[in-house]
């Protein structure tokens, strides 16, 4: 604790004036993160966010995650920018890495209705550059912003016997609110409800140990030399690196509608994994391939290593980032009016178990 | 993210078994934090946790933090256990850094007067040794079950290319509640306000850097053969593991009798760099050195690396856990009534800085 307490650092030889320089480097943007219920200026040692009101049982929800190996590959395409660390390829890759553990973490959340209020960040590395630091933390707090989320705190810790050269961690935890009655917890769900799902654009943050393995040294291989029907110019390193959306945008007006049963966020364990932590027991789901698009990543991993469909769909969200359970007769209303961000993939069944056909 | 996830782990070759034998091992403990505020069985994506009803402008305090590298002292006695990972010694040892964190957070919101709801904490390593994590959770637990805080949520990680063979990295996040109106944020504190103090037992979590450059391969040695003056049978490994405590028992009654001006976790910094955090521009502390106890363990590590005084109090706690100013004239009143663990160690002055002499 306190690894980058400006006394902890100097004391230990570490570098005292990395540390201040990602204070500094990293405060603007913590504070344009700031709702007014941020409470400034009241003590250092924790953040301090003053509660909506209007809630007749308010509920808090909380998560905390990690962006697994993807932290890896950014890593290694990150130092691999000719300008250095601080260059603007770096930049990029670190900030899609902070990004994707936020709206990882409102996703995870929102699948029970909870509007985000605030994140704390972890960032720990065997050496604290403090671009790079800044870098990840600038992505961090860009989705903060953008979904309304007050980055509230943060530690950054430098640790060189623990991490390997050159290698970074990021963990984060997000705490939400939702009202008690307004829970989505699945319960009125039935057979022949509808599955709409909301597209991915590449793996988000999960199933990175595979991939890694996959593409080997080919990143910078197009993605369309593996899978050739698709279109030309992305290399497997941009594909990869493609950044985890937020659905809250998508989510919240079918909220607001009543017309959501239940929701799954598609990460570690694909669809068979995650859409049955979102039924109740003995239901199942039927999904139809072809209903919706899978980037051409995922076929681009499949060819290089050969793994089977039941794999990958495992592994990896094949193209479904996030899926919401409606009634039957609801499903066309929200088809029509969410704008062409919906697909209809499939339904419930009264069999347990999820089919992919 | 989702690194644990099944499918993740069996599919890249991750040890899938591990984990579900991890999962096994720790859901007891978290399951034994809940209190009746954790609402079970509404999904598995985030921990849902109902506010405490009463309050009449509810602030959430939140704070994020690691145990430092502390976690590398752990891990390499840990590992040292004859009997394995599972050891009773190892599993105490790892206990112990999960207790550090909860504890650390837990004095860290306190000081702002908050009392603490709920954690989530983050373990990732370079592999996934389940007996080693279920004893870092088992720590966490205990120290969340004392102070009443539930264990809400969590992310276990294995990332063999991040982090070097044998070592792990815990990070936690703390979320604590307090009335708007009962913050306590300094503001009413003046010159001539005296400091009482709690002890620490020895580093906490600070300072880890230092002390483990101090003591080189000399763990196994008695802490008085270095400071023949102190009581003879801890080694300087017991010592520094000491675990952190928590101070909220002792502070929530002064909180109750109103007589709390400011406060101060004495982490990273020391008192030189904690103690300023807490008290109004403009004003400083003096601290008489030999109003408090200081645990051998700091007499040993100055002793083998000649650090003087000064640097010692910028990096070590020092024997002084937690600072609470209080008026003068309150001050006996505190002394008296709390059973012999409050200190008075100085007092507020009017110049700035802190002075110990």
């Amino acid at each position: 604790m306190g690894e980058t307490e400006e006394w902890g650092y100097k004391r230990a030889g570490v570098d005292l004036e990395a540390a201040d320089r990602t204070i500094d480097l990293i405060t603007r943007e913590v504070s344009s993160t700031y709702t007014p219920a941020v409470l400034k200026g009241l003590g250092a040692f924790g953040g301090l966010f003053e509660l909506p009101t209007g809630y007749r049982r308010p509920v808090l929800v909380a998560s905390t995650d990690g962006v697994g190996t993807k932290v890896m590959l950014a890593a290694r395409l990150a130092a691999a920018d000719p300008l250095g660390p601080a260059g603007p390829q770096a930049s990029a890759i670190l900030a899609t890495i902070g990004s994707d553990l936020v709206n990882h973490c409102i996703n995870d959340i929102l699948v029970q209705g909870a509007k985000p209020l605030f994140f704390l960040d972890y960032v720990a590395s065997s050496r604290l550059v403090p671009e790079v630091t800044a870098a990840i933390v600038k992505g961090v707090a860009a989705a903060c912003r953008k979904a309304g989320v007050a980055l509230l705190g943060g530690e950054t810790a430098e640790m060189p016997g623990v991490y390997h050269d050159g290698e970074f961690d990021l963990a984060g935890t997000i705490v939400g609110i939702v009202e008690h009655d307004e829970i989505v917890d699945g319960s009125t769900v039935a057979a022949g409800d509808v599955l709409l799902a909301l597209p991915s654009n590449g793996l988000q943050t999960n199933g990175f140990s595979l991939a890694r393995a996959a593409v080997g040294e080919a990143l910078a291989e197009p993605v369309a030399t593996v899978a050739a029907a698709e279109p030309v110019g992305t290399t497997i390193a941009e594909a990869l690196l493609a950044p985890h959306q937020s659905f809250l945008p998508y989510v919240e007006p079918l909220l607001a509608r009543g017309v959501v049963k239940a929701m799954a966020h598609i990460t570690g364990g694909g669809l068979p994994g995650n859409l049955p932590r979102t039924l109740p027991a003995g239901l199942g789901a039927r999904l139809e391939r072809g209903s919706w698009d899978e980037p051409a990543i995922f076929a681009a991993l499949q060819q290089r290593r050969a793994i089977s469909d039941a794999e990958m769909f495992e592994v990896f969200n094949m193209g479904i980032g996030f899926v919401v359970v409606v009634a039957a007769e609801r499903a066309a209303e929200v088809l029509a009016d969410a704008a062409g961000e919906w697909r209809r993939v499939g339904e419930v069944t009264s069999a347990s178990g999820v089919k992919i056909s």
